[in-house]
């Protein structure tokens, strides 16, 4: 999945995926202009295996991560990256199962779809519980991102997972036993999304706690 | 602050502060391209007021949020959002009081000249602590973002804070009570990044109960 070669970057004047308009208003008499763009609405999920006793996420890799952590190079006029010098490995991150909320149906059945998609997990709609949602990338898009928890067993495990890999997807499982994810967190050379970080703070706050009583 | 009125919005094909570009890449053989954009690495600070028992937020008008939570309409060719409909009151946040890292000098320092600009507080440097930092906007951007504890007292105020009124900029000091800011994390009725929710979740896992314990 760290794979990375035959890096270069450009400019994009037409991007299909960042698009910026200018919002033009007056704030208490004074006119002002402020730079934004439309992102998607997401959803994310933290999944957690009691049964095995393990967290669940998703391994990938970053363009924009590998790029923020790199050096670049000119030749012959083209911005390169040296990948012997700056490894894919960079660009990787651990994240909840996540997904887009572009499709016209139940935000609820988006997470299930994913959880199979990217993790193999089926896991019934009552098993999909919703944490909290919020506005993310307040400053630019603040566009709204609502985070699930699923509690899965393995014989709900009824595929590999790993994305579309017709669409070139290469996402990895990664199971972290429980008593290990309260360190994960706050373990800065594992670069993982505030998101992710904030559902697993949540989790130790409001189930670990309680599947620890019951034990 | 959220007086707001005259609100348009165009397309903007060259904004300095949202710029693309296109990352070329090879990955595991399949070629690939990702847009992505330089965004300037950040801060953010937590402030509590012991002695008082307050937790301490900047308010503000975000156009972004304004803008995600309302809906157009086309004027003689231009696109309009009709404010007697759509508040500006839609596009207010509670944050902690944050700042770009794009001055030539120490990070706490930032964040000790943030805490005195937005705030008004004076906070010595030593009382500033980092908590953790992370990759912000992970599929875009992936700049970092630091966030940072300060512990405060009355007579640190040695200014009214607000930002910086000849740039226009409008903020809001905000306290609440430290037995409220639990509930307010998950109140989604108030819009608040997460980065914001992540740094209150570690306030009452790392700080609260030692301060509880203590009295």
């Amino acid at each position: 999945m760290d794979k990375i070669s035959d890096v270069s970057l450009e400019e994009c004047s037409q991007s299909k995926y960042l698009k910026p308009y200018r919002l033009r208003f007056t704030q208490n008499g004074i006119e002002k202009t402020w730079d934004l763009m439309k992102v998607n609405d997401s959803l994310a999920i933290l999944v957690y295996n009691p049964f095995r006793k393990v967290l669940v996420f998703v391994k990938q890799f970053r363009a924009a991560l590998y790029w923020a952590k790199t050096e670049s190079y000119q030749d012959n006029g083209t911005t390169k990256i040296d990948t012997t010098k700056y490894p894919g490995s960079l660009g990787l991150t651990h994240e909840l199962c996540a997904g887009l909320v572009d499709k016209d149906c139940n935000i609820k059945e988006i997470a299930q779809h994913e959880l199979l998609e990217e993790l193999g997990y089926k896991v019934p709609l009552y098993k999909i519980e919703k944490i909290t949602s919020y506005r993310s990338g307040i400053g630019v898009s603040a566009s709204k991102q609502t985070l699930f928890y699923a509690e899965v067993s393995d014989v709900m495990k009824v595929g590999e997972g790993g994305g579309l890999v017709e669409e070139g997807e290469f996402i990895e499982t990664v199971e972290i036993p429980v008593d290990e994810g309260k360190s994960f967190i706050y373990d800065e050379s594992i670069a993982k999304p505030i998101w992710t970080m904030f559902a697993l703070q949540w989790f130790y706050d409001n189930k670990y706690k309680v599947a620890k009583a019951a034990e």
